[in-house]
């Protein structure tokens, strides 16, 4: 039949946007044992999960290890090697992606994350992970998250552990009015003064400060912490969270000052302060 | 046989401090519809709750109604009305329960959280719970948590779902530098005076800001957030977490403004502004 002879094709209607969801991953990641999945994310995550096989991650390896230890609970619609995965890319992964972007407001989104989420324009649902916890969360992911609110697409976040949460409760620290401010600077004297300064906050506000670092990094911001704070300000160190190792310790910078205690420079911790 | 003839009973040791449990709830907390307790809590966290028997709780018919859904699932070891249910006493309760607490740094803790952890001492593991979403994190219940630590006492928080930073995730805002600020001023001009303080320090530093409001005030506060920021500010409201209806929605300021649209005066926001 020639081509002409074809009916003309009546227009397909656009299918309707997917979603993009963002899937908490289990904080064990690297770690020599780790739970059933089952122990960190409910159930309705892990089904929601399960449907998924568009994802955007910050490495692939372990967004595969992770669709891995779903399939052992929930078996997956396509198997690993079929499923679509992407790196979000560096400039998008980096520290703070949104941080001092006041320039760009307004401005159109960048083209890497709308190329990213092309996927949702032909209907498919996109899952959104990071290596450990809540993505778009002290982690990269919110510029992804906000080209898919400005594709007008539904964006649905999963529940699943988030470490810098769980570690704020756990700190008896004020909960009612908290920052989380990301890195300190390296540097030991602009750390020595942005420590001061967010501390001063915490005593004329209330606000609790909540910080992260590199883990090999961890004892020299600890030295820091105990030497630049004030005695009578409280310190809360949170590690190992939902594994078996859970430790959460609470006391004054005074009290702290009488351990002779490092925390350790390979596992991820969580450093808040406040009074 | 008389008292005197029984032999001297040796001295006890004392047995080993309980554990202080963070246990999150649903965020279901009064909606018609409720998903089963599995979707939202992972398996570790109701095997947890499922073994405690000594409970600290805002509202002791909302912790018998959640110990209730947990045993449809894990069988409770002590029937409903033989549990353990000490309410948070109002001081310890109010709304930032330590903001603005410098004054009482480095005193020690005042003795009605050390009377609610009594049954640590005898080695019973307690568990702390709000209404909806995670104890002590935009709820009260850290003066009980920071008197457990002085206690010496460890402290556990289980993953479950958190409103606040399920907010955040899904807003597009920055999620590697936030503060969450509680609950704005009720009075307009404090509250724009606000509004606008947290404004400039979203758009000099990056970090986003979120808050809440008594979900009746919903509609008043959305009308102060549209009218008081500046028109590239970027604005995100999430309701209905975790439930069917769960929407979150984040455009410009300047976006919003050409859409009739107020939050339901009966459902609990979270809203997130930045750059």
């Amino acid at each position: 039949m020639s081509q002409s002879a074809q009916p003309a094709q009546p227009a397909q209607p656009a299918p309707a946007l997917g979603r993009l969801y963002l899937v908490p991953t289990p904080l064990d990641f690297g770690c020599a044992q780790q739970a059933p999945i089952t122990d960190v994310l409910p159930a309705a995550s892990l089904r929601q999960a399960a449907q998924i096989t568009y994802w955007v991650c910050e490495n692939a390896k372990s967004c595969r290890a992770f669709l891995k230890r779903i399939n052992e609970h929930h078996p997956l619609p396509l198997p690993l090697q079929e499923q679509h995965i992407a790196e979000l890319p560096r400039h998008i992964h980096k520290k703070g992606d949104h941080a001092g972007s006041k320039a760009q407001a307004g401005k159109p989104v960048a083209s890497p994350a709308q190329q990213l989420l092309a996927p949702l324009r032909q209907g498919h649902d996109i899952g959104l992970v990071s290596e450990a916890g809540m993505p778009a969360i002290a982690d990269p992911g919110s510029s992804l998250v906000r080209a898919a609110h400005d594709m007008g697409a539904q964006v649905v976040p999963l529940v699943g552990p988030v470490s810098v949460l769980l570690a704020l409760a756990a700190s008896g620290l004020n909960g009612q009015n908290f920052a989380f401010v990301g890195y300190l600077p390296q540097e030991a004297s602009a750390r020595l003064q942005r420590l001061r300064s967010l501390e001063n906050l915490a005593h004329k506000t209330g606000q609790t400060q909540i910080c992260i670092e590199t883990p090999y990094r961890n004892p020299a911001l600890w030295q820091a912490l105990l030497q630049g704070l004030q005695p009578s300000t409280r310190l809360a160190v949170a590690s190992g969270l939902t594994l078996a190792s859970a430790d959460v310790q609470s006391r004054s910078v005074q009290a702290w000052r009488r351990f002779d205690w490092l925390p350790d420079k390979n596992t991820p911790c969580v450093f808040a302060w406040g009074v």
